[in-house]
């Protein structure tokens, strides 16, 4: 209904753009293929018993539901000429999956809003929607619903639907005696950035972690059942993310760093630019790792342990080796 | 983890912007209230057990789930000279609402990621947050989670949560012989828009219903309750979606535009501008009323009859009258 001014005039050499491909065309290329993965291997998922097409899908689940949402914004969350349009895709399914991974449930589904300008080459939005079908087939999940909007940015909004075999792992359940531990990386995809940023392209591991995060798909699961008392995935940083467990619990987390050696690749990335690989790892965020808390002895395999819960208290927090981490702990959008 | 360079520059004589408030007191503005209408009622939603807060909302579902999303764009879906920001929240939960509704479903619970401009009024965004929370409380619902992130528009995404009480309605279940009937109202969004476009405040009416579609709540249950066919929400025009149920159920809708009266609102607008009524009644988008097939004698209560169902045919498709509407059928994003 509104003033719609399809601009097809910045047609380039990238194909057709999606303004010649139209709303529909372009929702059916972004979910018709919920069932499948982006090489059309089927992925089965029995509680969806009704994916796109229709005016919502329909689920049946058997347990509760867990359920989040996310946005990507272009040069907020991903540049363009940093990150292919797959890498994109998966990165936006990836932050809303280890979201579900972090309440200790298995991820089920993806609804997925994209809003682009119109000239933006049909190639790049179905490159990221398989982008978003590889990463969703990876955690055991499908795309099952979508929306195509036009915008003056590239923007992902995923939402997240996954199911819990029993009670959900709250960051509220941390418990006086437990230890700390943590599945996945740490530092590696802030690393990434800080060579992203100065024109670099390697160390490739630590770029390559930046642009798709290397959720630990199974682990929430696996931490729920080993009775883990709190959980949350490291989006902001490992202190800001024990933050919200120190606070919900009402309790002190105490990391030791020792039991955080530094790999090769932040060891290089520190020589080279001057910041401590301590930084990246207590601070850097963007890695979706989960940090669990769990009784000793009930640590599952996989997991390290990194410290231990204190006493509960009314002035929560974070220490680091028995003091408080001066320096910023993570980071946030409209802030410095 | 980005380049975090947050204007506050731009500041203006509206209170604190969202840069100020920062990325979590802002999520905790829009969905800290979740089990509160805007004017602070206690919504009590059995189905959610957690609200917002943690990594997940979680949700304990005794029939099938149905999930939807749909994002608002300013500029394509509203404009802040012409919509309130509690019109703008109320609008972009209206349009989920009415999907779940489509299916036959009850609305249980939003999700939504909010991404703005760092020198957007914190109060607009918190009037934005309060318009989607009344919008989802009339319809029963409550908001259980969100994200915050900074782009160059306004953009609300919103994912809706409903759940059936038996099989969903499908566009694909359409019978020959079934009437067509309609709840909700027809071509007032439109005429709306074309009040406002030629910079005009009324009809007040039609204006009110293109900021704030009036979603009839409650009439996907009912229609599911009376055995309904096929159910669709006008979203894109009566004869466009309408064709979504031709074509999946292989029929020939009829509509016989006799049963159309012109409501008198509408009557003015075509006085005024010349645009005839039975096209803002057939093609007008955006009211979001229900479309759905029954059996005849089996239409409940307010649904109002307006065609039938024409046999099985592998060239389905929508007639007036008998015959082909000329012109275009609805309006889609990305093309005139």
């Amino acid at each position: 209904m509104w003033d719609v001014s399809a601009d097809n005039s910045a047609q380039g050499g990238n194909g057709p753009s999606i303004a010649e491909t139209g709303e529909f065309g372009l929702i059916r290329q972004i979910t018709g293929h919920g069932a499948t993965t982006a090489s059309g291997e089927p992925v089965v998922v029995p509680e969806v018993l009704q994916g796109p097409g229709d005016d919502c899908a329909v689920l049946q689940f058997s347990g509760p539901v867990v359920s989040t949402t996310d946005a990507l914004v272009e040069g907020v969350h991903f540049r363009r000429d940093w990150s292919s349009a797959t890498e994109v895709g998966r990165k936006a399914a990836a932050v809303n999956l280890a979201d579900v991974e972090a309440m200790g449930a298995r991820p089920i589904a993806l609804l997925v809003a994209f809003a682009a300008p119109s000239d933006l080459p049909l190639k790049w939005a179905t490159d990221c929607s398989d982008g978003l079908r590889t990463e969703a087939s990876e955690a055991g999940a499908v795309v099952v619903g979508g929306d195509v909007t036009r915008s003056a940015e590239v923007m992902i909004s995923v939402t997240a639907l996954g199911e819990l075999a029993g009670p959900p792992v709250l960051r509220s359940g941390a418990q006086p005696g437990q230890v700390i531990a943590i599945r996945g990386l740490l530092g590696w995809a802030a690393a990434g950035l800080v060579v992203l940023s100065r024109g670099f392209r390697s160390p490739r591991a630590v770029v390559e972690a930046q642009k798709v995060p290397r959720v630990p798909y199974g682990a929430g699961v696996q931490a729920a059942a080993a009775g883990a008392g709190a959980m949350i995935d490291v989006s902001d940083g490992l202190l800001a993310d024990l933050g919200h467990i120190a606070r919900a619990s009402q309790v002190v987390c105490n990391v030791d760093s020792e039991a955080l050696p530094v790999p090769e690749s932040l060891q290089a990335v520190s020589s080279a630019t001057g910041i401590s690989p301590q930084r990246l790892l207590l601070t850097g965020g963007e890695d979706h790792s989960l940090v669990a808390t769990f009784d000793p002895g009930r640590v599952p395999a996989e997991w390290q342990v990194i410290g231990t819960v204190g006493e509960r208290t009314s002035e929560p927090g974070v220490r680091v080796d028995g003091a408080v981490w001066e320096g910023a702990q993570g980071y946030q959008h409209f802030r410095q």
